[in-house]
């Protein structure tokens, strides 16, 4: 580790040097995305030439070579360093330049681990002539750390690379930064799933909730009941997930520090389950024989003789709430057992009389969300919030500015609430949204979220000043191949040709 | 030419084919989008297999082999209707089947030619056992009747592909029938708009309405004034359209039967005009001195001493509409004399006062639409209908029945002004759009607006109907490597896959 000024002295300094640095016409380093929570940086630059470049662990480090973390991401962020490096180049190149080294150290050897709910993903870095030092707790740490280092090098108009003079200090404001996709109302290929997974690291996002099953369509193949996917997918072979496939996208997630959340919600939304589950569903009955159904629709369950029984017997009298809420203590309880949280959409929390069974709770109501989130939070719970992300709307009012003008913790509570607030998460529901239309309708108004939930919320409050970054960021997905739509009239360097 | 019942008497025995269709879970040709005018098909069915399958010129057509237009839309054809076939495959398939000929003939050998604005797209076909005789007027009528053909194709599970036994007389009720392109507030690499001009002719769009400059960027690279996209490109190398390819989009929408109408939009429009042609635009004065400003600005023009002195010397007044009106008549009649036909958006007419100057009128203000081309057509002008068909709005508002349930005629007015109506166009303004989500956007939401401006209006008066062809057609683009967006929640055979 090494000194650094506190983030109240780095702010007037580091605005001298924006004005500087621009009067320069240089580069800066305000095109990090999301915001670095302390960084300052001059006008000294090195150069950087992909024959001469390396990237190498510390000698400290905890993690060496055959970490697969990070062995993984040095491959990866050469390639996205020097897009237009081909070996082909190396005829022409000259060998003069000094050779340039980013020096990786964890404390921590985790790597062959799963990024946790509670990992770290801190990281600093000193960038300097020959060499940027990167130290973080983690490989996650680390993973992050090398995303900024990609987005600190720049190419001059004749296509050298540079790197400025830098430091930074950088941790996420929450822990939990998530992207919902959703495989039941459209099936997403695998390979739609493991691009999105890349933007996201591109974004520090550290989450993929995978709600793979729903009402419509249930793609996951179980190897116990194999029926659910082959009478419930859209197609039983086309439209699945396999073991192995879903094992890939945890996988290929891991290498990019990203948890794969699974979602099988339940009791509601569970259309699908009962085709290849007989007996599963509630049969709802009108004038006395079943009619279908499966909603949590109290009505339905008030119609079927066994339920009543069971409330009878349970001494539930007729509040189907408490019924409810039994099934949920079940399921949390399953979870518990095996080690893992349980996370409840807000719904669950409403009706639950014991709250304290239940651990987080997913806020997602429109209207006063901050309501919501202040009486989760005051109950002891903790909340991921999705309220104002719900990106799968589209059109002129649902633009990035509405998703960065976001302020989680601007409700009445004390400092142990604000605390319960983990982090928050895009919603890409799946009504209208397929792997036609999900990287533009993601991409950059996601990344909008992601600066939210990352960096200071003090540096980041202006959306007029976060524009150009942003117009940056989503030229530089572009480039990377993300089809990230454009924000406004405009261009980029390298425009979208994948078409 | 073969005898076929007329329209009224199609109708109530088409409907009963149907219904016996749909009671046997046969293909039916329902599943043309758009709409033909009068089809009659039944459950008769004969196998296609691509070894024995051709595409020939009848003995009496006037085109013959060597018609550019045929010949590339025979090969293209083939490939659309076969296109899990690979030469691959020729080694398992048996060659009993028996063969298959589609048989094109057309009155006029206007193989070389370009289409034009009155050009017939008129073509009729019978389907039966071993051949389909297509006939038309115009090759790009035959070009219209290949795309039917290839949508009559279909496969059963086992991957066979048949066609049944299908009756069309078919011909556009409007048309003109048109997609605007914006490529100056966002530059789009030529191959999306070639792959723009596929996707058009699959629903049967016969113009594209190249908004090719405009205030944010100039990319039409000129050989007489090359200062215009140099100076006033996005960029002066990556993002202009150099004369080749502008040929080339040319020559490729020829092939498809779709006219390309260049609009260079002036005198408002015309900011990056003035970056590469100095004195071109008026200059703005405020307090004596020049102060910018282009946009067609009475305040600004009224500022300008010289255009004050000019309007004196014309005896305008101080009315600028007659000075607007006056330099659009110039504009009109230097295309005039290059015998092209002007088109004006609806503002010109509004101010205009000799409106028999004019010719074609394209209104696209939002309101009351219908009002603005019953004005048009009663000062016996023809119309361009684009106010309903904004695409480049999204959102759930903007969905495809919105597009869908538009009716041009629908004004008070004579035979005579219906008439004037010649057709309508989806607008892509270019602010939000690029290559990124250019076809999602457009895709099917356009198709819609196709149907519209093809078929008959009492066949397709119905959403609900509409509904389900579109969802197949849709499946059909994604096959057909169109990025279209899904209308609802579902699956098709082959999703996309392109990422």
């Amino acid at each position: 580790m090494y000194a650094f000024g506190s983030r109240g002295n780095t702010g007037p300094n580091f605005n001298l040097l924006l004005l500087i640095i621009s009067q320069l016409g240089l580069h800066t380093v305000e095109g990090v995305w999301p915001l670095p929570q302390a960084l300052a940086s001059s006008a000294e630059r090195y150069s950087l030439n992909p024959q001469a470049f390396d990237f190498a662990y510390g000698k400290r480090s905890a993690a060496q070579q055959g970490c697969s973390v990070l062995d993984a991401a040095f491959k990866r962020y050469f390639t996205l360093i020097f897009q237009d490096y081909t070996s082909a180049n190396d005829v022409l190149q000259l060998s003069e330049d000094k050779p340039f080294t980013v020096e990786v150290s964890v404390d921590h050897d985790d790597c062959e681990s799963y990024p946790k709910e509670d990992s770290s993903e801190k990281y600093n870095m000193r960038v300097s002539a020959g060499q940027a030092l990167l130290n973080a707790e983690t490989v996650w740490g680390a993973v992050r750390g090398l995303e900024t280092f990609s987005q600190l090098v720049y190419q001059d108009d004749s296509g050298s690379y540079f790197v400025n003079k830098t430091e930074i200090d950088d941790f996420p404001r929450f822990q939990f930064r998530g992207i919902l996709l959703d495989t039941s109302r459209h099936y997403l290929p695998v390979q739609a799933i493991l691009k999105t997974l890349d933007a996201m690291a591109y974004s520090k996002f550290n989450v993929l909730h995978w709600h793979i099953v729903d009402d419509p369509s249930f793609p996951y193949q179980s190897y116990t009941f194999p029926d659910l996917s082959s009478k419930g997918a859209f197609h039983p072979v086309t439209h699945i997930y396999t073991q192995s496939e879903v094992r890939r996208v945890i996988s290929f997630a891991r290498l990019w520090g990203i948890r794969v959340l699974p979602e099988f919600d339940s009791p509601g939304h569970t259309k699908s389950w009962g085709k290849g589950q007989s007996n599963l569903l509630t049969p709802c009955y009108r004038g006395g024989t079943p009619s279908g159904g499966d909603e949590v629709d109290f009505s339905c369950w008030r119609s079927n003789p066994t339920v009543r029984s069971f409330m009878q017997k349970m001494r539930f009298g007729v509040d189907f709430t408490k019924l409810q809420a039994f099934y949920m203590e079940n399921i949390v309880n399953i979870t518990s057992a095996l080690n893992k949280t349980s996370v409840v959409w807000q719904d669950v929390f409403d009706y639950h009389k014991r709250r304290s069974s239940l651990s987080v709770v997913e806020v997602w109501r429109e209207g006063c969300y901050l309501c919501e989130v202040r009486k989760v939070t005051k109950a002891g719970l903790r909340v991921i919030l999705a309220s104002p992300w719900y990106l799968d709307q589209a059109g002129p009012k649902h633009n990035w500015a509405r998703y960065y003008s976001v302020w989680p913790l601007a409700f009445k509570g004390s400092e142990e609430q604000k605390k319960l607030v983990i982090g928050g998460e895009v919603c890409m529901w799946g009504e209208y949204v397929d792997a036609t239309n999900l990287a533009p309708r993601l991409w950059p108004r996601a990344s909008a979220a992601a600066e939210r939930l990352w960096s200071d919320e003090k540096q980041t409050s202006s959306v007029a000043k976060a524009f150009p970054r942003l117009q940056d960021f989503r030229c530089m997905l572009l480039r990377r191949g993300i089809q990230a739509e454009p924000l406004t009239i405009g261009h980029c360097q390298h425009e979208y040709l994948g078409v």
